[in-house]
């Protein structure tokens, strides 16, 4: 990673014990180096936050992650995250954290369903300022091939793992994103709102617009 | 099949010659039971000509489909056949052939995409008067679920082998339409205009709307 | 979904409190809607009473729903739903259930199998006096080519993920499914009884039959 | 093998000089063992005819096979091999040649389908008297469970290629044959018509039944 | 099922209860009719003792099962089963169970591996002596083509879900087995002991050999 | 597509008639939009030549591409594609073209291999001046993730068909790349080089750097 | 297994009970064999360690490994084992505990990943000076192409399951491993760090160099 | 590749001209190295062997390879290749030639099936003299474990996509080998015999026997 974006620490498959050790470990090994801690449970957030007692700290439940140290101020660029609804909020939340911690101004909107169309016309113009478009979305996985339709933007499809039977785990909408009919997409692993965050945020950065949409540096926990 | 419902030829895999063997034979059997011959390429149309000098005769070279016989006059019920293109074509009139010599008025709509949203829209009107819809789709598969949204009409879902790469002969259309996030859709094998169009005048027929939409006995090419 | 249809909440995936909150929700935004929670245990669908103190209210456990507000009196068309035995019975119940609450009378047939043909063979009956047939059916999922070599009414086939080994969770039931012998079949997701319930009930209700079925308003149990 | 069962010759990915030199390396080497050749195309069997001028010779074309040598005069036990119709018939024939090589009597029935009921059921006698049942089927595979509804006597399923899309070259047809809702039933390759045809030659020639089924010197071409 | 044969009871996915019941019912409904119950936890296996108190009771723990009613006294043929080691001793146990409840005498061979080549060798004059031959096998399933190579008698192949990583649960022992390159394998379900041990008896009941293996009805604890 | 972006034709599966017939009535529709024609062989490429005799022609065989019309003059950023050798070739040279027509610069780095790291250590300077980077990997589909960590510029994979065996015709790379161990990297369709190049494009665009690449108005034939 | 070579218990789906039982049989049947017992958690090592209490004991708790009995004292050979990281430990261990027990000495490099290409480069020594190398990786499975690249050394690949959603429990990483662009990798079966450690240990015994690389009885708990 | 390795070209999807402008200039550009090209077919062959009017050559017909300039004379170690057949002979040669022309000397065992055991114990001796045992086998895969039981020499497995139906193109045996129940296999691609053979001669040239084998400068076409 280039210099300045955060240390990731993969929290799933990790004890709460060694999530708060690496942590202390990376913050007294580089204390002017951001940490980002993803797929951390409520036990990982907590050991993070405890060791962590004065910084300042950013934390999403529903994303599943926590952030701490020097977070980027200013924001670079602009990244729009997209689904459905409530079953594929915890992806989107960790692509918006990702995004925010790795320096973009982050638009949610997520009440957009393929079978509403009159709601992804209405959020146009959201699509229309930014720089990156994430687009998440379970089961049939078809959103990102609409939204494809509505704008020129660099699009970040993440298939989740929402759904049963022939969705087998996600693979279904993973199909469907690789075969999308509009171009201008691109896919990541199932349920990786990290890596759709992240790469949103790398095409924002080096992206000329956005840079007026607020700061970051003062959220604690972002809406839902 | 109900009384009535044509006997169907499945060419594919048969000679030339053994096509117009088993129309002479049911022709002769049957005189007053309509025959369909589906996936018939140009040499089996032809030897099926030959084999009915003067009969009625329905042929769609699209759709690889010849019909004769009795053919119903009077339509029951009107169906929406939809697909997005060219590559999709081939399908779509197999399932619009189909329908209209099992008797349903038929109403084609070939340029629609998923990424060309205000085209379906435009669609709208045809979907309503419609007493059942076939959607036909490749690649993502992705446009049974935006039509879903449109309209409470059930929806017939083709989908085709159309695509490359990661659409696995189909399997990725497939998977979308079976998971899809719109209610009211269910779902034909592969490439199976046939069964959707069959499907949809079954439905169409058993419905009131429709019956006043024109005759089929006159046509002798379906435009294309 | 067409005016008058019900609002759908899915519950699986959703915690009792919220699944109480949503339909309190909907109830008072909108309390001339009826209401259908799908996927519900016995948790949620206690919260569900509870949440709706005096109402009509209409539950099923082994189809793990629940419907309440002012549910169809008179129905539309006429729905078989068949399967074979004990294991796929909740798939079954889930769409007699949703068919009913979707305004069409349904017959339910639960003792026809593959393997004991006759016992298909006297349910024929009750396959002609319907719209819509639902055959439910796992491990082989070769009981709707069987139900398709005796009626001509459109049958919605669900596969559910009933067996082991080579079942795959369902997918050699699908598979054959979409590879039915018999025309006049099209399939839903696996153990989607949802889905083909109110498939089902969509057909029936612009059929002509049916419409002296009985009344469904005063059912609190369906019978098993 | 068994002393006395034949040697096989698999013509398949070998060239008619290799299949023709392999014939006549065995007649010399063993002129009192029985030879068959399978997925032998006409060329293949023209070289074998013409390299065994005057012995005695089995032929079939629809089953791609021929046999020469001192072949079993009185049949042991009894097969009977079932399949729906024209497009299964190569695999059928060729369990029916392959049962007849290695010693039983073989009854084919190939007009059943699992969409015409009444057919199988008219069949019941033959599956009576026969002491193994080969079933060939394609597409949704579904036969062989029906059958095994009718009988006690053990049946050996083949799945085919035949079919399209989701049948994925016989897969979809496999699966339903081991997940059969009826006991009794055991699988064998994708197109084994050799496979299943020697397997059930095998219980049949340990089984009581049968003995007085005629005589199998005499047939040149098999009835189709 | 032939007159005779056992009724099955399939107790995997139902409660204590549900099986208690089952079995009273068909015990009261018809008592000369034996009962096998395969997939039977202690627990269920424990109510079905309950629920016979002073009746004939055949039981296996390893193999799951247990069997009550007029059980077959003189064997009908003989049945060896051959497994490779523990993991697939309760598949291989099943069978057992199975075809001894369904009339044949059984040899459990049960040490037998691949990759020790002398100890099938060794077990070549029960191979001999056999009617059938299961052979049960999970990781790579060569255990049959192997046993293939010994024995012109019909083999039944069970794979099994044992093995990890690429094993796929058993899909890598399946389709080896459907690969046989040994003649006279035919296949049933990943774990299917029941299946392979009832399709081993029928095969055995209608064959000459082993009525002289002894008696069946005066055990109660098969040998592991 | 924004205004300004090319009409794109996708010539596989078409006539060559249709491709120049489209071509045709794209350019007399509408003169001052570029025409991007793909998966054009030869004769295809002869026949769009043709029917544009004296315009702006760019043709690339290698990529099987040609484009014609206002094609952009100034670059608008860089990209950067990368692959390994001979047989990923076409691939990498469709998305250089692609990128090119929808104006980017382009650099073509084309010996890298995972086998050969210092080769790419040595790309590392065109790396980093690049606003994208596509990578282009059949096989094992390793070489994105190498490249991952050598840059922090959005990379996008492109797997190829290349390979044979457990390639599975470009699963075994598209699997590599969605797993990817380095951050940074989304994935298209397998061989989908245009959707590749015209992703880059998107993100170099609306970048900063590279204005000053060169012009690409007077290429008739890319360097290989 | 050759003379001299430990006996292999794989503890998996034994009980505690079972393992002990088969250590002490084995301790007391063959008393001059060493034992390796693998796939043991806590409570199995700690029956091990009671049922030998004063004998030679090696164990390992991350590799979830315990070896008794007389094990080798001069090293034959030389296997390096190669991981990227934390979640590939267990694997890692797991084949340097076995090929150390199997009688090579063994250098395990745990911090190289094909993201930071630098570490594997830093490497280069230890592999140059290994008979065999084994590397563990999961996700994209990318490493073992990588170290392809830097030695002439057979390599010996062992994908895991570590990872997610298309990561499909080690088979993304399985393909890549037998896809390699890098010639002189052969792989073995999903987190089967043991066959990898005693196929390692197998080249290394019978190669010339490493015989003075230390000796492995007095080690009790390998490093982490 | 470490000095003294062969060049080595892939002639699959590489034109005639191709092949012989590649070993041409290998060929000036480095004559002390040889080359070894793979796939050839007989016009690639022929190319090869007129760019090289005079220097030592080295063909295989069977193995589709050849090889020229100065190619080892004294063998370092020894390779036996064992496979089942005709089927996979080209595979077995393959291995074969790559093997000789990378040092080692090779001994070939081509008729050792599965299902004739006695055959492969006949083979014992040359098993144990060789370094490294490549085992070919296609269909049902299953040598390589009989083998592994019988030799605790490292095994080379490759599967092949010899046969039909569920061998799906070597899918089956490339399972049955990574599950072998034999210790001291790993596995190579499908129809990989290049890497088997390449990785079985750099076990062999590292071990310590067979270099009194005899040359390999004298032979032009191996044995078969
Ligand atoms: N949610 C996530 N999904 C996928 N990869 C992740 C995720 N979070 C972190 N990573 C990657 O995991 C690496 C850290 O892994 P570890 O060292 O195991 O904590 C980071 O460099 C990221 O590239
Ligand atoms: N295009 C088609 N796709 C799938 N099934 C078809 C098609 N056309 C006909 N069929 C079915 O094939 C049967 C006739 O098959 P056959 O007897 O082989 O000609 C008909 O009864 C139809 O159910
Ligand atoms: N272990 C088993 N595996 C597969 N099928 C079984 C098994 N045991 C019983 N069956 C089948 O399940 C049927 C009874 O199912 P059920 O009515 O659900 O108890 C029997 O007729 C058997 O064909
Ligand atoms: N038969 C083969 N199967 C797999 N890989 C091969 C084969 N022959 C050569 N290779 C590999 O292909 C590379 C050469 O590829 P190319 O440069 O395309 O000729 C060599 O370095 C080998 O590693
Ligand atoms: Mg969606
Ligand atoms: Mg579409
Ligand atoms: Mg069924
Ligand atoms: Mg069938
Ligand atoms: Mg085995
Ligand atoms: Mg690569
Ligand atoms: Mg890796
Ligand atoms: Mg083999």
């Amino acid at each position: 990673l280039r210099t300045g974006d955060p240390e990731v620490v993969y929290a799933a498959g990790k004890t709460t014990e060694q999530v708060a050790a690496i942590v202390k470990h990376l913050t007294s090994a580089n204390p002017n180096r951001p940490i980002l801690v993803t797929r951390a449970d409520e036990a990982a957030r907590a050991a993070v936050r405890a060791a962590c007692p004065d910084g300042h700290l950013l934390e999403d439940a529903t994303g599943r992650c926590v952030a701490l140290g020097p977070l980027p101020e200013i924001p670079r660029g602009r990244v729009a995250v997209v689904c459905a609804g409530t079953s594929d909020l915890p992806v989107a939340a960790e692509a918006t954290f990702t995004a925010r911690v790795f320096g973009a101004a982050v638009e949610q909107i997520t009440d957009v369903g393929v079978a509403g169309i009159h709601r992804i016309l209405a959020a146009r113009p959201a699509l229309d300022r930014a720089d990156a478009v994430v687009v998440v979305a379970g089961m049939d996985g078809a959103l990102p091939s609409v939204v494809g339709g509505l704008t020129g933007v660099p699009i970040v499809a993440v298939p989740t793992s929402v759904g049963y039977g022939a969705a087998f785990g996600g693979l279904a909408a993973l199909l469907t994103m690789l075969n999308s009919c509009a171009p201008g997409i691109a896919v990541v692993n199932i349920d990786n709102g990290f890596g759709a965050g992240l790469y949103g945020a790398r095409i924002a950065r080096q992206s000329g617009s956005g840079t007026d949409s607020g700061t970051l540096g003062t959220v604690t926990e972002l809406p839902r």
